[in-house]
């Protein structure tokens, strides 16, 4: 292909449940040029998320839809390859939303720059970027875990998840997790230190919760929603904190699924339930993100990703989501860095 | 009857479903005396409350279940009629949690006394008493509503919702509450000042929230669940407060009722959703009765009771609490002041 062509996936048609892959279309547009004040920047990691699919519908939420036709939104580090802002050298690593694309200007206001010497600059979109300040803050702010506490971290193998249930570890917590496949069950309990693993599709799960929180659960991480959650509410501990980080159970879903409504377990409980978007926290990613990466050289915190090669590749690998196939942070690698 | 017969009602039967008069059963017991640090209390109001019919149930619940025999469990409010306690003279007016009967003793723990110049006696049933600081304290410590938020009431013509109400007007948030009847939805906006009343039994309830609450819910003190709760999250505003106070729709369901599973709209507000118990605020009750019983007297906060009279008629009552007959706070009159 030629050097000058940016290739972009865009939206074809608003996915109708699932997403399929003629939902997506690959174009070739011409490289941008950056303008006074802009930067160019070439892609070189590409983060698949969850929150994506959610823009992909009409639906009013927290953040504008995409219109038919736009490039994918999306996390991206990259390199500056041009640049026509003082903020920004030829060469900088950066992470932005830039979207499914090899290519993309800014003006420079959402970017961040990344340190390479803090970890690999992959890092930025995951455990030192969104996914690692969701698990961070979340917990911490919105959970506020105490030392003994049991903790349950829903999708414990995902890119929130796993970090959550290790700063959960630190803080000498009891900590469960579940997720969907024997290996992630194991890599949970025998690399990242949990105590239990459950096998939300193979186990009784109001029975593996009885066995692994006999003193009921105090803190519940939620990346899921559905049967999953109605299970651990179930089993809240009284003054329970619930932290609604991500209901990926739903997401796909054209109206909302029905469950039992279990909202007397927070009265009985006394218990207390909250969303949050990470975004209320960006004034402090930088504390994050430093924590972390100490965590992260001292061996405390240790993080999976599961790469993917070509942009092209990004729509059957954000398909898979849903399907629980990534193991780790889901990234696309671009190009070479 | 003769005068040193207690007549008390206990449990027959533990109610599946709603509860039915065959539940219940009439005894007559002998008065008993007070022996050393007891004091015998004359009732004089009996409370009826919703809370009433978890204790009838075997499940696990905050507070231990009745077991089959035992007198029901209730709110009194009555006068010393023979003392060996030296905190409690005869005379003076108490309450306490002394259950469905017509003398009850108490070795003086948990009873309160009641000022009668406050506000009529039976009020520390009601506006001054258990509803009226569920009202208090959850409104404004886990509601916190702020002047000009929009807050909605669920039940709002009852104990707890019609002080929930008035309270949020003194703050000049806007307030909207929902009831059954015509009646109650009369009461609420031109006794009580509500910017709003939604039957929820007649009206489109998704377009009236939406009539009532162009810029979203701010507040939502729920005491009903179900239906009216699942539509009220639909309209949630960003950062909204959820107090979890009731779920009176629940209460009478063998098994949790299936409704649309609808956490994701905590998650794109970032609202927060909260369970508590009024005993949580046990040690600020004063505070709560001394400002409403102000409130009262300037004339800025009304309230309605809805009387019952004789013991025997306790259980017919309090079944009809599950079909919204009451209207206001529900009390039987078991004797003359």
């Amino acid at each position: 292909m030629p050097a000058d062509v940016n290739r972009q996936i865009i939206l074809a048609a608003r996915p109708v449940g699932y997403p399929k892959e003629s939902d997506f279309q690959l174009v070739e547009t011409p490289i941008p040029q950056p303008q006074h004040g802009e930067v160019l920047v070439k892609t070189l990691w590409l983060s698949l998320d969850p929150y994506q699919r959610g823009r992909m519908s009409a639906a009013r939420s927290y953040a504008p839809s995409l219109e038919i036709g736009e490039v994918i939104v999306g996390g991206v580090v990259g390199r500056v390859i041009a640049s026509q802002n003082p903020r920004f050298a030829i060469g900088d690593i950066v992470e932005g939303r830039l979207g499914w694309q090899e290519y993309a200007l800014s003006d420079g206001h959402d970017l961040r720059k990344v340190d390479p010497q803090l970890a690999p600059i992959s890092t930025a979109l995951g455990v030192l970027g969104m996914p690692g300040m969701t698990a961070y803050f979340g917990l911490l702010e919105i959970g506020r875990p105490k030392p003994g506490d049991t903790v349950v971290v829903s999708a414990a193998a995902g890119a929130v998840g796993q970090v959550v249930g290790q700063i959960a570890r630190l803080m000498n917590c009891r900590v469960v997790g579940t997720a969907g496949t024997p290996e992630k069950i194991e890599y949970i309990v025998n690399e990242l230190g949990f105590d239990v693993g459950i096998n939300y599709k193979t186990e009784d799960l109001e029975q593996a919760l009885s066995n692994a929180c006999p003193d009921g659960v105090d803190v519940y991480f939620d990346n899921v929603g559905g049967p999953v959650t109605d299970a651990v509410l179930n089993h809240l501990a009284p003054y329970a904190r619930v932290v609604i980080c991500g209901q990926i159970s739903q997401y796909n879903l054209e109206k909302p699924d029905l469950g039992p409504r279990n909202l007397r377990a927070l009265l009985t409980n006394q218990a207390r339930m909250e969303g949050f978007l990470v975004f209320q926290f960006a004034n402090r990613y930088q504390e994050g993100i430093q924590r972390i990466a100490r965590w992260i050289r001292e061996g405390k915190i240790k993080y999976k990703e599961d790469v993917v090669e070509g942009l092209e590749n990004a729509p059957r690998a954000f398909i898979g989501l849903f399907e629980g196939k990534n193991f780790g942070k889901l990234l696309v690698k671009v190009a070479d860095e």
